[in-house]
């Protein structure tokens, strides 16, 4: 999938955007799960959920210091993406914790999904960073548990939880475009890649699809 | 210092209580640093505060294990705790990023001086499980030259900040206090430990003397 050298200054603002976003996005991320956390009903989900926010912490950690081996600025390449994360998180705050949960399943899962289809198009060192920086060892699933026991005794949840959902990604996707507009370097890094819009189209009905069936899991309709 | 029997039932109380109060402390100092961490000014700032709180919660993490090892149920022990730190936390909500970053120094500061005072009343394994999670290599350091900074340029900012430090001692030792009446085997710890009265005024003193030596870091008056 490579055609751009790793040599290419296009290509070298193209990996600077794209762990810039990363990196950022799991900080934002660690942030918003730990403020969620909160709104836990029991010591154990607050844990649980705790534990998801430092996994990000972590990963972002990671993601910083590989940056400043490779000698990107990493400040400078999060800074772009400081404006979307915070219009996606202050459109999706989450009204109580079922919700916050929900978000934290669904919002991470399309971003992560996300980062897996751009990291086929970097170099293999780049794409084992990005690697660690995304698995999660299913350390979320704990989510899809409480979901179906909420499903369970609140008859209303399932239509508003649903809706909640649908809202998530569209307000990810929205976010992401206008980061593909701004940054022309990431888009770039596609084009580069030999990839055609058809192709952008059938990476976007992936992440639709990945989408449906974490919402299905959750007994959740998308 | 030991004068309980570490298989006294009293003794295993209180140490479940302390390590419970500890652990539940790092939790909701890990979620608050985290909240407080979104209103940094700056990436490198919001970036330092997020590494304040991850460390709460690998510390947190390390009491758990250790509990669980030791047959301690961690729920449980922190159980009791929930009421008077949402209590604490509720009572010094920073109304800026300024107040939050005095609060994660100073408030963290008197709680873990406490716990230090505490864990000359334990045994040695427990005692080095305490440090482990006391330990802060610094970390907060970075706070000082921040509000430092911050008074330069901002003549209101000593008094104001002064005030709120007095605030968060007020509001910790009192809910400290709250503490000790309701934890009978905590406060047996002490007397169990041969402490009377003149030498909780004397490690009251301590706590206070610490504080006003943090608070003069920051160039403020206690």
């Amino acid at each position: 999938m490579e055609h751009m050298s790793t040599e290419d200054p296009a290509y070298t603002a193209a990996v600077s955007d794209l762990l810039g976003v990363l990196a950022y996005g799991e900080l934002t991320a660690f942030i918003r799960m730990a403020v969620d956390s909160d709104l836990a009903p029991t010591l154990t989900l607050k844990s649980s959920m705790a534990g998801l926010a430092h996994t990000e912490y972590v990963q972002y950690s990671q993601l910083i210091e590989h940056m400043g081996a490779r000698g990107i600025d990493a400040e400078a390449a999060m800074a772009p993406f400081v404006t979307p994360f915070a219009a996606y998180h202050e459109r999706t705050k989450p009204r109580d914790w079922i919700e916050g949960l929900v978000k934290a399943f669904v919002g991470d899962g399309i971003a992560k999904d996300f980062y897996r289809e751009m990291s086929a198009f970097v170099d293999d060192e780049t794409r084992a960073v990005m690697g660690l920086a995304l698995d999660d060892e299913g350390q979320a699933d704990f989510v899809v548990g409480v979901v179906r026991d909420t499903l369970k005794t609140d008859r209303t949840a399932a239509g508003r939880l649903s809706l909640w959902g649908r809202r998530l990604l569209g307000e990810a996707l929205s976010q992401a475009q206008a980061v593909a507009v701004e940054r022309d370097a990431m888009s770039a890094l596609l084009v580069g890649g030999g990839v055609d819009l058809a192709e952008v189209g059938q990476m976007f009905a992936r992440l639709t699809e990945n989408h449906q069936k974490r919402m299905a899991l959750m007994g959740l309709t998308a």
